[in-house]
């Protein structure tokens, strides 16, 4: 009788493994170290539990601040013009420059010496950081180190109690995004990503017509980075002389997925209001076979390259809570036009950026959007002509770019897109307004990377997203940037002008004093 | 202690149900009617085994023939073009003409008048194609039918000893398309998929460079169907009074998935070498919501349309078994321009043909083309200027093109690329060849419909491909258009026109004593 329990025991076993979906056992927990299990066919990741005493960071906002104390971290690549454009934002005090290498840091002086500003102190070395977050001085850290630094920078100025502004991508892994996510909730202090891509020209007006239904109802959207960097990769910072692959490289080396899906997803995620009445809910990914990341790791490092992870070419797909699907691609590797695939599909109407930028609605629905056709066979069939476009643009131009677009293209940064990133992130914090991106953005944006590799270790299996507003996605209705009144702005303003006016009479006396 | 028994038995079944992938048990037949199970987290369909005394029909060819009689079945929208199309291809009879409403057919006779040919028999009714494919004195059955038809009207050719052309899609489910496959294996008969779009210029000219290694190794390829149908919906033919709706919109109502997707795939399967040496292993689709289908079927029946089953648009990756992936996308409902997305991405060099023609490849990989750059500067960072494109189409166009090219044009037919392909076919009966597209081909092309709703259906999980070649798919290495010798090419032409030339003999007597 014992007999028989075994081998029905023994039976059952076999069964329960042999209709277990995952591959192996041991494969539950992902490559990027998060746990996971099977339901029904998808692979689901544990989401953590809200720690007790902490809220909710939607529409989070801080105390108004009249003069923003900086302190940049990381001035290799990104850092220097991000310093530089701040010299040209009113009511900025750029109080300290730190860098793994002192000479780059002392270097960026240089920008506030041409705006005639103070000083600011230098920190370097690895744990230079951490001094620049304990001063008392600072409001925001500006993170602009490697992919590897953006996480332990950002938790260490929130755990000072600063406001954190991170680079892309800003969360290596779901580990990362939550402990963010629990940091900001916590400290209720800011965790930005800084996407400038949600600030470039045709991505906001097109933003402000998909707010304005011109296209209907947005069904689908496409992003991409797709950009070869062969001329970039020798650039990328190298920790010593062993170092041949540089950070970048490497990273991409040793990890699967869209590594770098932000720039693509962010101003997509935008239009389609994403945990702002929408989730994202389902992913799959698929990538090809790796061929020139290989190629580039042998040219570098003179050896044989068994195993470099991340496919020459990387595609994402996400399904929305509402039924909608968000496209985003990933390739840095194979020769092609620069293209970042940002495309609307609407109900009613249609935005596409590359290679051409261009719209198709006809001639009813042009109407319908306040601008009279000049040509009385205007069909959705091709792209508009350009007067049509024209006309469609100006009435539709973004406020935030009449305010900031002139004097972004002037100061520039990635054609100045960069410049109003970073005005918007002064204006809210001089405002005591919501972040145009929270954290919850941030997190969303940057989860590609695991899950998508999640999906594809495991023959693109579909992956559920963690919600990372923990049931809070559906509490605000459609993503809004946030502005002040006009009063409360000008008089922001005044004092803004007014703080930097001080600093440069300073900042004169100061570098007078260098000659 | 049978109590405990009972006990272990039951914990064992609810573990077995509740470790099961599948969300039910009664789903593991698929929308389509497709058996199925779960390994590992990954669908697999099942495969039935080649019945025994068939072979594979990779390479098949058949008897030579001097004429190619010819029936055509289905002469409502595409029917009539293909029939005029034939009345100037050399080496044709065009033996009779079948549609389900008599006039329909016999209007086609006035291409045949007006060539000079000899009248064709009319067949008509739900069962006129029987005694069309009965008749000995046919060799091809050429089908244009509305979707649903293509299939018994092929099996019926088949089962008579003709070869069959169908008009895509060829096979609706997996069920057509392995008895397509059975057929034509058991019959040596060739069943060939009307795809179009593998004769159109930048695809034929492309896929030269590609078979040349311009673009190096191709490791991605994407296609599509993307067309507003609203101007063409109310035209598809109805059955009867009651039908408000028209074969296509009820068959996008009643089909998840992408049921239209061989345009887009045709010319990249080619293009990879697909069941040429690699073949596709796992798909994954992707679909939004349905809006436009309701509000059609609304408009058209005057009811709420609660249940549309084919999203507005569908997105199906597909990875091979040599690490290359292929993006198909599916929107016919949704104001756009109209696109293929026809590209492939090479490790040397890429393609794109919507909304810009245009290929990126370096000056180093230009001169091993044997293309030397007018410019000095040639970067694959941008689509190539008009002379660089000029002379590399020039240098690699398509042999097909030179000889059929010119007269395509003057005949028409989707630009003239309708023309090459119904002359390839002819060319190739003529001169006993494989045809450019085997019954596989059909079959890995017309299986998206099937396999991405299975998917879609399990929350986008990923389907293995079936193997249609039952361990073929690497015989051959490369996809390559057959051609004849010189010698026996002329041969053959000479016939052909020596054939032509005695029918329009005899048509013309048959014609004047009509008057």
């Amino acid at each position: 009788m014992r007999k028989l329990n075994q081998l029905i025991l023994g039976a059952c076993t076999l069964l329960a493994l042999a209709c277990s979906p995952q591959p192996k056992q041991e494969q539950l927990v992902s490559a990027y170290g998060t746990p996971y299990h099977w339901e029904q066919g998808t692979i689901v990741v544990d989401t953590p539990e809200r720690p007790a005493g902490q809220e909710s960071a939607i529409g989070l906002t801080a105390p108004k601040l009249k003069v923003v104390r900086v302190g940049f971290v990381g001035l290799g690549m990104r850092g220097p013009g991000a310093v530089e454009r701040f010299t040209h934002i009113p009511g900025v005090q750029i109080v300290a420059l730190c860098d793994y290498e002192q000479e780059r840091a002392e270097n960026c002086q240089k920008y506030l010496k041409a705006a005639s500003l103070p000083k600011a102190a230098i920190y370097s070395g690895a744990e230079g950081y951490k001094e620049l977050c304990q001063r008392e001085d600072i409001d925001l850290v500006y993170i602009a180190t490697d992919w590897d630094h953006h996480f332990p920078v950002a938790k260490c100025a929130l755990e000072n109690g600063k406001h954190a502004a991170i680079e892309v991508p800003s969360a290596m892994d779901l580990k990362q995004c939550w402990e963010l996510i629990d940091l900001s909730e916590k400290t209720r202090k800011h965790c930005m990503i800084l996407e400038n891509c949600c600030y470039d020209w045709f991505e906001m007006n097109t933003l402000n017509m998909a707010q304005n239904g011109v296209f209907g109802e947005v069904l689908r959207a496409q992003g991409a980075y797709i950009h070869n960097l062969d001329d970039f990769w020798p650039y990328y910072w190298k920790n010593g002389k062993e170092d041949k692959l540089g950070w970048r490289l490497r990273y991409n080396m040793e990890h699967r997925g869209d590594v770098y899906a932000t720039h693509g997803l962010g101003p997509v995620a935008q239009a389609l209001d994403i945990h702002r009445g929408d989730r994202m809910t389902t992913l799959v990914a698929m990538d090809t076979k790796s061929v020139h990341g290989k190629e580039l790791v042998e040219k570098a490092s003179g050896e044989k390259c068994e195993n470099f992870l991340n496919g020459d070419h990387t595609t994402t797909l996400i399904r929305t809570a509402n039924g909608k699907v968000i496209e985003i691609q990933h390739n840095v590797m194979n020769p092609q036009p620069y293209n970042r695939l940002y495309q609307l599909t609407g109900t009613k109407g249609f935005a596409n950026k590359y290679p051409v930028e261009g719209y198709a609605v006809d001639a009813a629905q042009m109407k319908a959007s306040g601008v009279q056709p000049k040509v009385d066979n205007l069909s959705s069939h091709g792209f508009m002509p350009d007067a049509e476009m024209k006309a469609l643009v100006e009435k539709y131009q973004h406020p935030i770019l009449k305010k900031y677009g002139e004097m972004a293209k002037e100061v520039g940064g990635h054609g100045g897109m960069d410049f109003i990133m970073d005005s918007r992130l002064v204006y809210c914090l001089q405002n005591g307004l919501p972040l145009d991106m929270d954290v919850y953005d941030l997190a969303e944006w940057c989860c590609l990377a695991e899950l998508g590799a999640l999906s594809m270790d495991n023959n693109c299996a579909a992956v559920q997203f963690p919600d990372f507003t923990r049931g809070h996605w559906n509490d605000v209705k459609g993503f809004k940037h946030a502005f002040a009144s006009p009063e409360d702005e000008a008089e922001a303003e005044k004092a803004a002008k007014e703080a930097t006016a001080k600093l440069k009479e300073q900042g004169a006396k100061e570098w007078a004093a260098e000659k």
